[in-house]
């Protein structure tokens, strides 16, 4: 299918000032360049970084800013890769530097120079804007087609916590099945680790501050045990039992009582970004050859690798959707960790225009 | 060879409290066993253990002690894996529970009922008294052969820096050659790690605290590169360029410096016991799939095969030779970093009884 006529104008919800407060916002998308992909969104997923991202706490954030990631598109230019009206995805990144070590590797999401999808600047100079939109410009390379039969809308949370989980399991040997995970933290990231590990064949243990999770763990995730951090009795019986803890905690935490529960050569894997420094004994690490690493969402590929992963194991995400006058409403839910478990906007469905 | 008429009465030198000063003592050896190997002792390497060992610093010694591991012998037992005359070395533990998951997987050095060839009990109930003795007796499990045409007092460094340092390289995947690593803290196990990067064909570089070692670190161990961990400018300057460091700091110290110097996937691996804990922030470690590990001493198997890579490099340690006589002014010159960079015992030569 040849160039197709396309609107270049287009209106997404953006946050103007720290209030984080989203309101319509209109802007002038690219011209579609050889590589790139113009992409009609169908919908988006909400995450935590996006809350961090409009109310400024990273400290980093530029005003007027259309926030979302994690598009699920219909595809409308010239590229060979993908046609007019494929169903495809886009993550949190958007470019990267192509030249790097990281990028040799096809570990974009390691390079110094990637783009993200948002309250970023694209090499034109011009803002990434995400995925609120009716529309976006996106180079190939960060583009992924979605399997045929996954919905548009459980695919978006995959784009981010799914791919976010599958990455460091797939890179550090850990896609076998039999063996026994642990997830510490049920949010967005922490439901996916569950409903992974399990599709992966692990024992997963969720490891939580208080039990108010715990039905849905075990009977809507489907996770095999639910342990509190503080019972002791219980987390001297499962010392020295997990060959991984995906850590999704936040906020600043002690690691020693995980540590305790990995086994020989056990890895504890962070995901959370926390301003304070976390602390460890030497010997705790040493006599197990354990091993505290983290990981930062998941290349391209690996991001096309558990699509097709999910598909074939038939693995869902339990999500909320809303339209896009409910999205201000949505992150302050999200602020009070009020939803089970990703918010996805239904933008093809919304109300943009002011 | 059948069993041989052998002495059961030994003499050792021993701690007899904690002022660590080691005098004369005489012990009887256990019966050989079917499995033991009746060893004669040539010569025992000294390290920093010993001397916490000696002097309670680590809480838990036994008196009377006779300090000392690493030893290269003579075999005069009935054991089919040996025979007499062979040249033998035993490291740092000479038992293990055999039935563990570690112990299925031949790293009894990480089994929890693991048994120290000094200051330990043996199943018998009977202390474990080491090296600095005429003679031991040890299961076979926990003895190596020493390749031929390596020096005995060669051997003795090898059974303990050696293989804390070889261990890790191995397990990690870093014993091929093209990498770059980092080796921070010159001491015994520092200056082994630099002898075996550079035999894996590694760039070597050494991070220190002064310029005291620069001269002899380029030119007698044959390091590449050498920086001073406060010399901000050259630290930015090597950022993002190593594989892995081996960090045998013993005493509190910040990690961030050394992190930064990893590239993607970049391992800080941690062979210094320390009682206060370490700290990191998070996103140094996320964004670059970092990973802080640790290891201690190594397997058996390892062993040996640490001692064929030496003996197929050439690979020698650096050491200076005493008699008895002079190992208690050996450790107080240990306490001062007062050696270049092992001392080892010349037992056979040595007068042992008071």
């Amino acid at each position: 299918m040849g160039k197709m006529e396309v609107e270049r104008k287009t209106t997404g919800w953006a946050a103007r000032d720290p209030s984080g407060l989203l309101s319509p916002y209109t802007y002038t998308l690219r011209e579609t360049g050889p590589e790139d992909v113009h992409i009609r969104i169908i919908c988006c997923g909400i995450c935590h970084t996006d809350l961090h991202q409009t109310k400024n706490d990273l400290g980093m954030s530029n005003y007027p800013m259309a926030r979302g990631c994690r598009e699920v598109v219909e595809v409308g230019s010239d590229v060979s890769k993908f046609t007019a009206s494929d169903i495809v995805g886009v993550g949190c990144l958007v470019g990267c530097c192509g030249g790097c070590s990281p990028c040799e590797r096809d570990l974009e999401q390691y390079c110094p120079k990637k783009i993200w999808s948002y309250n970023d600047v694209y090499i034109d100079g011009q803002p990434t804007q995400g995925g609120f939109a009716r529309a976006t410009v996106v180079h190939q390379k960060f583009v992924v087609k979605i399997p045929e039969g996954m919905a548009v809308e459980q695919a978006a949370p995959l784009l981010c916590a799914g791919v976010t989980v599958y990455s460091p399991l797939a890179h550090f040997g850990l896609k076998r099945p039999g063996l026994r995970g642990g997830i510490l933290g049920l949010g967005g990231v922490g439901h996916m680790g569950v409903k992974i590990a399990k599709a992966m064949g692990h024992h997963v243990t969720v490891i939580s501050s208080s039990n108010k999770k715990r039905e849905e763990a075990l009977k809507d995730l489907g996770a095999d045990e639910y342990v509190i951090g503080s019972d002791q009795s219980k987390m001297n019986e499962l010392a020295d039992s997990m060959d991984y803890i995906i850590d999704t905690v936040p906020v600043h935490h002690a690691l020693e009582p995980y540590l305790s529960l990995l086994r020989l050569d056990g890895k504890l894997i962070l995901m959370g970004v926390i301003s304070n420094p976390l602390q460890f004994l030497t010997p705790l690490v040493m006599l197990g050859r354990k091993v505290i690493t983290g990981s930062f969402i998941g290349s391209m590929k690996e991001t096309e690798e558990m699509l097709e992963f999910c598909k074939e194991k038939g693995l869902s995400s339990i999500i909320e959707v809303v339209k896009m006058d409910y999205v201000n409403t949505a992150f302050e839910r999200l602020e009070k960790n009020d939803v089970r478990y990703r918010f996805v906007v239904d933008v093809e469905g919304s109300k943009l225009e002011a």
